[in-house]
């Protein structure tokens, strides 16, 4: 199990105008969105594929922006986008959805246009939502996004 | 673009024995754990092996567990473990790191033991808390994990 490898395809792609952004959704899986306007927030999975190199996913130890100068951080440790897997991970707000053009509508997107994207889950506060994290000191005064 | 497919390459394995429940990571990427003991909480991206098939895989639309009986959802508005992309996704506490066994022992973990681990990020408030969240109706009693 532990040489396997998996494989991953794209349900859809990052669509950035200005200073909207969306997701748009192939066809094949437009079905899948059902009931998500049910849902404020949803986590999405993406593909960093400009980090999809073996120089970036041998990677295990960066300068995290937030810690630089000091030590290093293991990127399972940070968001670093050179990992081995580049898979990225954002909460984000859904702000509309528009079904003729399957594009679901969200406030932000840490990826850039064209990103693929390879999963979409609602956001569950009772599986998702930690009151109280502990977290490395150089994160500690980060800007929450929902409060 | 749209019709690349990516490849994941496990980074570890989920090991359950009895009620302990530990993450052990491989050799190669250790080193990437560094510093994960400043935080509490971390996301799990794993595998979901056993519904890695053209049948679970071609599934968009399921009768969540939470909604039995009445519609339909899309597989991208609930946490079915059939998907496109079998990509389970689980936060968790960290109880422990045991360095000379590649070990991180976590307090729950939804998936079965033997399950390939493919990325772990550490838990962010800042970006991963929101605080008024809205699910659809069949979720909205469930008990929350970390209060």
């Amino acid at each position: 199990m532990m040489s396997m490898k998996y494989s991953i395809i794209p349900i859809g792609y990052v669509e950035k105008s200005g200073s909207n952004v969306s997701l748009i959704i192939k066809d094949s899986y437009w079905a899948a969105t059902t009931h998500l306007d049910l849902f404020s927030h949803i986590i999405i999975l993406w593909w960093i594929d400009g980090r999809d190199n073996p120089s970036d996913r041998q990677t295990v130890l960066v300068f995290p922006p937030r810690n630089k100068g000091t030590d290093q951080s293991g990127v399972f440790a940070c968001r670093s986008p050179a990992r081995p897997n580049p898979i990225g991970h954002t909460i984000a707000k859904v702000e509309g959805i528009v079904v003729t053009k399957n594009q679901i509508i969200v406030d932000h997107m840490d990826a850039e246009s064209g990103s693929p994207i390879i999963d979409i889950k609602p956001y569950l506060p009772s599986s998702d939502r930690v009151e109280d994290a502990k977290v490395a000191p150089w994160f500690v005064d980060l800007i929450p996004r929902y409060y």
